[in-house]
């Protein structure tokens, strides 16, 4: 497990970074993500049809600001890459008040907060303001200055595999699309490489786990296209990873399919956790619009805390690193890692004393003197003897006994050194 | 949709009409709603065996009432047909008060009510009379006069069609043997009829519709003997009009069989109408004791308003046009033609681009700046999209997503106009 | 039906026999048991390998007390055999209070009772002595005088068998291993043999109905050791009877299947118990544990009234014959009764008109003056008419119409009676 601290110093050198559909800023955060979880790197050509969709040209940016008739400047990308609208077209020139204001895009309920606007499928250009920057500026005219550049050059995802025991795959996916925003960016992809380094340590790994970064939707679709049809072979279970610090609760969005190897784990693991919330599968969301299309239908839900569009700071330079923290991060890597240890420890046993109990006394798995009333562990013995019937699985017999997982997990271990059970491989 | 005042004036004129098992009343009321629905007449002769059953004697009334010692007449007929209790005996002669008294009906609770008694299969001559009128009887001594006739006539019942695309058939069921009661009779006949003519005007009919009109019981009984085993093949769903006038909420009491389309459809049609009832099948009832019997078995619910025995009014003559008005009635058709709509409506769809969503922005259907929140027309694309897969109808994604019917149809029609989606025949 | 009067003179006389897995005490409440109940015994030699248990040495007692200083006995077993321990190992001779503390069992939130104790499979002497007692003795050296001896004898079952005209069984087991305690043992073994009583009388038995008496566990497991595997072929349903005295509701836990036909009649006869719970299984408690183990996986369930655990008296001398009533047992012999009798009447029956209704009134079963409103009793037939379509049985006919289970029993004879209905025999 890693420290608050390394998170808090690779989100500091993440920050940053000019994040869009393609350009500069994806493949830097790439380079720096590549240092904790190797990364190949698949790239496609703009006007590559992709499905309903085409990939869009790269789009790159020098310097963008405006300047008041004193010379001063404002909405300075230099200082905070939010200013700009994405895919802004490039604009040099000078603009009367009323026709600036046409391309100025502000929040006036959170006056101290830059919006996030893109616009990138129509040509635009335009600048973010917080609405106290706006009401400080004076005079008539202004000159615009936006040196960006758009061209046939390519949009980036990355992918990153572990194989396992098993050919049966596990899919975490984040996005890596978004500028200087924290919890609604970052986040996602700081625990995905913390967590595939976290699987790698694990010996003689059960399953095969796959890991992908991309831009959101477009990224996504690319993605879909280059994996889906292996994906519908070989997945098991897919989770997005999104919003994983601020305050609040956990949360798990099932899959479109609602019943799933997916669904039926992150509802589990979700409901161990205090306060966790439990939603169903809409197409309302991130990436779980594409891999969840009615076409793939693959087993994707997604796990959060707090949920895009659901903090007032969402969408906004407010969503900072003042509003996420190291140690949140840390608490969503653990939930994480429960998430593979039930993936990894779940299997099907049989008890080799199917006829009657097992003589526990003679086993030394019970009390030698009558009238005792038993304790949580030899409860949790006589359930899971009793269960182990070749058919319930370790999560099934969790949710029927009541009894606590890692107790489960103890006495598995125990009975299965006595060869009072015996694993069942399908 | 007819208004009000042309629902009164129907009304009125089908009110003095003496209906019962058979006799003129029927024919006259099959003969007034014939003017709004063609109907075809089936007519039964008296001692035809139906099942368990026997068609009774065709019974027709004169005139009834009698007299007191001062000879002033009592409970008499010719002003409220009521007085008379249905298929009463002809009876002519002196009788004492205590004898008259064994054949005289009241309604100590209600003394205003004239209450509404039968004696199809037991002869029987009786009189039914307000409480207040009873109070007011004076003398020892009563001339009875009630010259009604019983011969072997026939038993007739009406029945309509509308042929649409589909063999399929949506049936709609009223009875016409309650002599002048307005919410426990001619609430259903009348809505039935204009139904009728509301569907007739459906350009390019999917299902097709059949109407029928059939004194309770023996009368539905007969209708089965016709058509019984055509409608075990064709009959999608039925509903049973009843009752539709009064005050209180809608109410739909599912078929016997609870799993049916009828029931799917009237539940949903009834879930989304404020302060609805949904009531489980129970053979305590009209006509859907005989249509759900367990040999025919056949999906038919019934729909009401102020359900048969669930108002003070209830077969009393107080059930009256005072208690009916039309504007309830056309509230009803309403109702009635929103669940014809979802029957015509609702269909299975396929997404034309299943991988992954369409690219919204190219078809013009998405905001072309980010960061807006999607408005319900937009979600509901998206819903539609992602559930139109070939499996899912209209009514399954309007459940699953919780979007407006209205907004999913809307939505529907312009995908189909940009063929992003396709229709599925089965 | 047996008196209160009768079951607490059979309750007397077995009261102060010594049982225990095996041994002398065992054997005469077979004996006395026998006199209502003709029982076969089956006898299992110790050390016969019984699954992965071995049959222990028979264990017999003459005498047990120790003494202090001034000769006064103390825990005398002749007066309470609770005093000894179960399976105590014999001993003579003279030991310290401290040495002698290490063998006494004491309850001291509980001051008045001897605690019952067991050493089945570990060598241990020991006494149980109330903490009242405990606290009165004086002295530091003690004479302890324990005479009991273990050899190679036999542990005992006792079996009973009443065929009906099906192959298909129901069982009935209780435990006989317990020393003077009364609800928590007697309760039992007494319901059962006088349930035995009562069905041997009933006439043309549908069931064939097995009766079995068995030291907990290792006897139940002996038992199965013989039964096992015609249990697995011919029983439909089981119940352990245990804790049927003291207060409180009745309860039903389910067998590990949870949805088999013992499931749906135990929760069916309970649920029109008042106050009743139902109660999901688990295997820690009583036979069910070997019953329900997975290789058995039998239909068995429990009957119980106040359940082992959950009363203060449990597993203490306090669990005597002031606290089980004779009129208990008589109410709990009326549950039974009434369970034995919904197996025996529950049937699948067919209309012979399921076409439509039935003409009620021909066949006098409806009242011949229409707008009455419909008794129970004519509801009910309705009910059983539409319903009986060779499918539902009883039970389930019971469950959707919310008709009363005796009057449906009246109405099915009536129906029958009148030819409108007929058994359907699988």
């Amino acid at each position: 497990m890693t420290s608050p601290e390394k998170i808090e110093e690779l989100l500091r050198r993440l920050w940053p970074l000019n994040r869009s559909l393609t350009g500069r800023g994806v493949q830097e955060t790439l380079k720096i993500l590549g240092e904790i979880m190797p990364i190949e790197i698949f790239s496609f050509p703009s006007g590559e049809q992709v499905f309903d969709w085409v990939v869009p040209k790269e789009w790159n940016v020098e310097k963008a600001y405006f300047e008041d008739c004193k010379g001063k400047r404002w909405a300075d990308y230099s200082r905070n890459n939010l200013h700009l609208i994405g895919y802004s077209e490039p604009f040099h020139g000078q603009v009367s008040r009323k026709e600036l204001m046409d391309h100025v895009f502000t929040l006036e309920d959170q006056p101290d907060a830059i919006p996030y606007v893109t616009s990138y499928y129509k040509k635009r250009w335009g600048f973010c303001l917080s609405y106290n920057d706006l009401r400080k500026l004076k005079g008539d005219t202004f000159n615009v200055n936006i040196s960006t550049s758009k061209f046939n050059g390519s949009l980036l995802i990355g992918e990153s595999f572990l194989k396992g025991r098993l050919d049966d795959e596990i899919l975490f996916s984040s996005y890596i699309c978004h500028p200087s925003m924290a919890n609604n960016e970052l986040s996602g992809p700081v625990c995905l490489v913390y967590l595939y380094y976290a699987i790698s340590k694990i010996k003689n790994r059960k399953y095969s786990y796959r890991f992908v970064l991309a831009p959101e939707t477009i990224g996504t679709l690319c993605y879909l296209k280059k994996r889906g049809e292996h994906l519908r072979s070989f997945l098991s279970a897919g989770y997005l990873l999104t919003c994983l610090g601020g305050g609040g609760d956990y949360g798990f969005k099932k899959s479109r399919k609602g019943d799933s190897v997916c669904d039926r784990v992150g509802e589990f693991v979700m409901c161990r956790q205090k306060g966790s919330e439990l939603k169903e599968f809409d197409p309302i969301g991130s990436d779980e619009r594409q891999y969840c299309s009615p076409g793939f239908n693959l087993p994707v839900g997604s796990i959060y805390k707090t949920l895009y569009g659901e903090f007032p700071e969402y969408h906004t330079s407010l969503d900072n690193l003042k509003f996420l923290k190291g140690e949140q991060l840390v608490e969503s890597l653990t939930l994480l890692e429960s998430l593979v240890d039930v993936f990894e420890k779940n299997a099907i046993w049989i008890s080799t004393n199917s006829f009657g109990e097992p003589f526990l006394t003679k086993h030394k798995l019970y009390p030698d003197k009558g009238t005792v009333k038993l304790d949580e562990f030899v409860s949790t013995i006589m359930w899971v003897l009793n269960l182990c019937d070749g058919e319930n699985d370790l999560i099934s017999i969790c949710q029927r006994s009541g009894c606590d997982w890692e107790v489960i997990l103890e006495v598995v271990n125990l009975l299965s050194d006595k060869d009072l059970i015996t694993e069942v491989i399908k």
